[in-house]
């Protein structure tokens, strides 16, 4: 596992982070996503639920982008973060039995399965969601989620689908609450 | 009531979802909302759970903003949507049992209380949340409501805080999952 983005001060910011990330009560896992914006306000959601961040590279903009610090204001420093390679990575880390896989092709809903403590939610990039290799894998398939929506609206916005995924999952676990 | 934004297309778009507004299951009210791209964001989550959007002016933005429908995206036609002059309209249209207000300051948890279909969720502004004003007064405190986040984090940010409460509602109220 890589931990560094590529600047100094986001460098020191993770390195601080490291037992946050070992004892964030639950993660978000960003599988290759595309817009800085969007990953800046899920590290504010993050900090706010005391999750931990893991980003899957590759990453569509520059981790010291200022967009994240905007829409992140002045919440990244106290997030809990990291950068992998590779999806891999994570599945190492945290097992499939921890893993949610956030998907509009999923058939269960994210409101019918059980989090647990130390649980890690997966979602994808904003274009093209999960891809379907990674999908097709039982392993995955089994414990995919969806956020159900209306046939109007495609999707959600990656931003608020994470912020409700990471609040189900803290409703349940009851930390907090 | 007036339901019409400044612009022709808006207008229109407007007039055409006076149905969905009267019909919708659930109802978004952001009182002075002051940033353009959130109150998009909002609209989309409002699409994608069959929930109206009513703002209350003073806005901190035009509601032709290129900001709302660059957020929104294709979504916003598809929205039904409402502008009132003041927060007296939404009481006078939906009384004080089918509102909730969402504030940091208040004592019960978004989770806690029982909502309803064709309930209002009422969010403040960005900078300052919803005014004293208005939560001093005891038909309104009697149903804030907050979401509990950690202390490093001072607030969420409002388009995430929307979808939080809008899907906890949807899964209480148990349409559409």
């Amino acid at each position: 596992m890589s931990e560094s983005g590529p600047t100094p001060d986001l460098n020191e910011t993770t390195l601080s982070s490291r037992e946050r990330l070992a004892q964030a009560r639950l993660h978000v896992v960003l599988f290759e996503p595309e817009i800085a914006g969007n990953t800046g306000g899920i590290g504010r959601t993050c900090v706010a639920a005391g999750a931990a961040l893991w980003l899957v590279r590759p990453l569509g903009f520059h981790v010291n982008d200022r967009n994240i610090r905007r829409a992140g204001l002045d919440y990244w420093p106290h997030l809990a973060f990291t950068i992998v390679d590779s999806i891999d990575e994570v599945v190492n880390h945290f097992g499939y039995d921890r893993l949610w896989w956030f998907s509009t092709k999923a058939k269960a809903s994210y409101t019918d399965v059980t989090y647990a403590s130390g649980d890690a939610l997966v979602f994808g990039p904003e274009s093209r969601g999960l891809p379907a290799t990674l999908l097709n894998q039982s392993a995955v398939f089994d414990r995919a989620v969806r956020i159900p929506i209306q046939p109007e609206a495609r999707s959600l916005n990656l931003s608020n689908a994470a912020a409700i995924g990471v609040f189900e999952a803290m409703r349940q676990i009851n930390i907090g609450f």
